[in-house]
């Protein structure tokens, strides 16, 4: 037999074996041959480089990077990525099963590998106004596409914990098809987290402590090891890892920015930083291929043997991990950092226009606070939590809060974005943020996506918001009646199609901008902050499109504090 | 929540961590709660025992114990052995589906959980005359259901490295349904394994050398280390087991007679065995347990852990592994090597009668040499090869072989015995064998399992075949025209509806007198011997109800030799 492709000279990282061979390895077809020195097409040598699997993010939020998936793709494949275990929560909560559809289509002809966790909690609470929601019923035809993995994150846990008979047909379906469930289950511990596994979940990447995933893995689950953009586990985890319990633990970005992926990596960096911290490399490798390969059921991924799909990585050592050629499915893909050809993204149409405001009254960010007391909430730094103050604020003689009277107070506004129901939250910042000088708006706010803006005036508020619904979605800062800077995200609100190049610069643009010119103290990553103002799940004060949330009370509460 | 079971006071053996837990277990509706100590109805106190996850054999002709499902059961279970892998390959060979059918009923309430591997072969080779034939397009609807795992041992190595489309529509339908595909490559190295696997295979239990399972776990299959009746191959392949390699490894029995099961134990022995040769218990209990759970896609199978079936073995150590109680699927099945409850057989009418020979004419058994020059069969001791000579026997003027001419010699016959065709297959075995003094038939024969018969004169050949056929199956002794001993197996002509003592015993029984009586070699196995003497695999000259078959030339020849 004749082989594509044969790989001469490296030294080949066998995961069942856990040895490293030095041997020929043979493709044709997209597809591992063999061992022997068959004729080729093509022949490569790379001598004294180490030949990996390619490597499998396990948990990942695509959106999150605000690059649509062939950019994504794009992205990632020079660092070795050949496959990602993706869960669209994001563009399900703006579109729905249009969403699913969209992403389905639009990775199909990658290559990149992405399998698919349907998200299991949209919206994620009932008291949101998310551009969808998605039942068991709607789940169930796509359960069986075969880049399907299962069913994503549960985040309801009181819901598992209760028995909701929606949730559980959500997981029995995905479970009867031998599909996975992933679980997300911070902080739960004995007797919950019993009865939690026991329903099927078979996952965690929520895991902050060593406690957390010893209690995981001992009750069954694999373990994901986080280094995203927002929470960087993975160091703190690795105390936890042995060469016992190793073959249940697995690598996750989850979210991750673009300009992280082009700094940092993504799972080469895992490895590296894994490696570093005193990890056997062979464990660390098994971790990010074989381990997720065998966690979601990809049965012919994860390791380099015969008949296994041709995802291969060429690296420089175990230590480094610096990646040079890629293939994927037995086509080079990257080499040295860079993609051979330029992915082009799918057809996005269906995707875009989502953001569909109704016509804004006169005054929509008129706030009236007769009694001159207001709830405020204060951001903090590095957190994605609030604090929840009542204070006194400066009002007109009709009760109306006025910005000349509450120098460093800011107004927010969270505005129903999918359906033009007109709703508008509003809300205060204190001085905390730090904000002056105009307004930003965002369509990317997790997890319903309406649109937020902060602003130090109501004229700036008001073009932020609709130059962000004229670009369809993205990022907007305006100053003194202009648009300062943009970054568009014209795909569901979410994403952009443009390079992570161009995205990342983009973002680092606004981001110099919040300091320079609005001075947003550093410690804030002033865009993101945004994004987890009106997530009703965190506490302590939240704001959605309708109005100011207590998360500790878990209710609505008016801004005029008694 | 209140408990059916609480396990209080033992030593819990995480296969998922390999760490050991002092902890309670709580088992409710057949499923572990969880490590609560909870109300319970009931309590268990075993101060001091291990509790490890009921043990797995992951291949096992459930037939060649010749005992019918229910009594292979009672017979296993108190080994803590709760699951196993059946490949129903012998009774498929007589019966065809209705053997998979009879198979899938007979073990549907056992508390033994009975997983298998529909039979990828039969029949074995194109030149038998078996009683059923199995396509793709038979197969085809047996694969969905919920207890069949996969296709089982895919011996015709040829045929597959041909790409032999029977056998890749075969292959196909199991691995498209996400099941497994199981291997039979004694002997295969390099290019030819590569092609192998490379077609979806994913474990071999043929092993014999540590190179073999080298070669496999290196090419991502999962091998199974086999300790069986004909083949100790465990101590020798231990050696091949590293820590690193160990989550690949599997325990299996393959074949295992009912003397042996009731003596040695069934994976308990393994893991003994394992141990004493230096393994870390650890890895053993999971060689025995999780390790086939993966391998074989049980999911909720393999560990003690919330949501698993709670099939619990406990021992008295990880030395001895001596096994107290045994609780499959929550019930407490069988403790101190005993069943609770006895198991009884399940309704087997439709695998009786399955003896259907043609009526013998007047000198069945009538063997013409003219020439006085025959190939002779020399059976080997502890061995299926046999020998192929060719010398002068005696013979009439007529040129009839003649027993009076010949002493030492013996006439062996297969009688087709599915369709009463008529066909039978004349030959002899030289003195190697050393029989006088009567004749034994077996309906047991790999894999065809036609009629087998050997004797010292033709009239008590004609006995033993016609009590045999009698009987429904089984084996008979003959001698001085009388029936010297018995061992009905009338399920199918393979397995007794009897408990595995009596039918050990009977086996036994049958044993001594072939040594007494016979004078058969004590170094055989002497009814074993026969069974093997019909399967035209295994060099060098054997014999089928066709006639005298040349392995190595792989073609009939002719009784006379020229």
């Amino acid at each position: 037999m004749r082989a594509d492709l044969r790989i001469d000279n490296t030294h080949v990282l066998d995961v069942y074996s856990g040895e490293i061979a030095d041997m020929p390895v043979c493709v044709r077809e997209g597809r591992i041959l063999g061992f022997a020195r068959l004729e080729a097409d093509a022949t490569v040598d790379d001598g004294g480089a180490f030949l990996l699997p390619g490597f499998i993010d396990a948990h990942v939020h695509l959106e999150s990077s605000m690059l649509c998936p062939a950019r994504f793709a794009q992205a990632v494949l020079p660092w070795g990525t050949v496959t990602i275990i993706a869960d669209p929560h994001e563009i399900a909560n703006v579109k729905g099963t249009d969403g699913l559809a969209y992403m389905l289509e639009a990775t199909r002809r990658l290559p990149l590998d992405v399998r698919f966790m349907l998200p299991s909690c949209v919206p994620a609470l009932p008291v949101e106004d998310a551009g969808a929601s998605l039942s068991a019923a709607d789940l169930l035809p796509w359960l069986d596409h075969p880049r399907v993995a299962g069913l994503g994150e549960m985040m309801n846990v009181p819901g598992v914990l209760s028995g909701d008979v929606e949730l559980m047909a959500k997981m029995r379906a995905a479970l009867d098809r031998g599909k996975k469930v992933d679980g997300h289950s911070p902080g739960l511990t004995g007797q919950g987290l019993d009865a939690y596994i026991a329903t099927g979940i078979s996952t965690d990447h929520e895991c902050v402590t060593v406690g957390e995933i010893q209690d995981r893995i001992r009750r069954g689950m694999y373990v994901l090891l986080r280094e995203s953009s927002a929470s960087r586990d993975l160091l703190r985890l690795l105390s936890g890892v042995t060469p016992a319990n190793s073959r249940r633990c697995l690598f996750c970005s989850d979210d991750l920015h673009p300009a992280a992926i082009l700094e940092n990596g993504h799972i080469d960096n895992h490895l590296r930083l894994a490696v570093a911290a005193g990890l056997d490399p062979v464990a660390a490798v098994r971790m990010a291929t074989l381990n997720a390969a065998e966690c979601y059921g990809l049965i012919d991924k994860g390791g380099i043997a015969p008949g296994r799909v041709a995802d291969l990585v060429l690296v420089d050592n175990l230590r480094d991990f610096r990646v040079g050629a890629v293939w994927a499915a037995g086509r080079l893909a990257a080499e040295n950092g860079r993609m051979l050809e330029a992915l082009a993204p799918a057809d996005d149409a269906a995707m875009r226009g989502s953001v569909r405001l109704a016509p804004l009254p006169a005054n929509p960010f008129a706030l009236r606070i007769p009694g001159g007391k207001a709830r405020v909430i204060r951001l903090l730094p590095r957190s994605l939590m609030t604090e929840h103050h009542i204070r006194k604020v400066g009002v007109t003689a009709d009760g109306d809060f006025d910005f000349a009277l509450n120098p460093g107070l800011v107004k927010v506004a969270v505005l129903e974005r999918h359906r033009a129901t007109g709703k508008i939250g509003l809300g205060l910042l204190d001085e905390n943020y730090g904000l002056r000088g105009g307004a930003i708006a965002t369509s990317v706010a997790h997890d319903s996506h309406n649109l937020v803006v902060v602003g130090d005036n109501d004229d700036d508020m008001r073009l932020a918001v609709e130059e962000t619904a004229r670009l369809g979605g993205g990022v907007v800062m305006a100053a003194d009646c202009r648009i300062l800077a943009t970054l568009p995200l014209p795909v569901a609100g979410l994403m952009s199609d443009r390079s992570a190049e161009e995205t990342a610069d983009a973002m680092r643009a606004l981001l110099r901008l919040a300091r320079v010119h609005y001075h947003i103290r550093e410690e804030f990553d002033a865009v993101m902050a945004l994004s987890f103002l009106a997530l009703p799940v965190i506490p302590h004060l939240k704001i959605t499109a309708r109005g100011l949330f207590d998360v500790d009370a878990f209710r609505f509460v008016d801004i005029a504090a008694p």
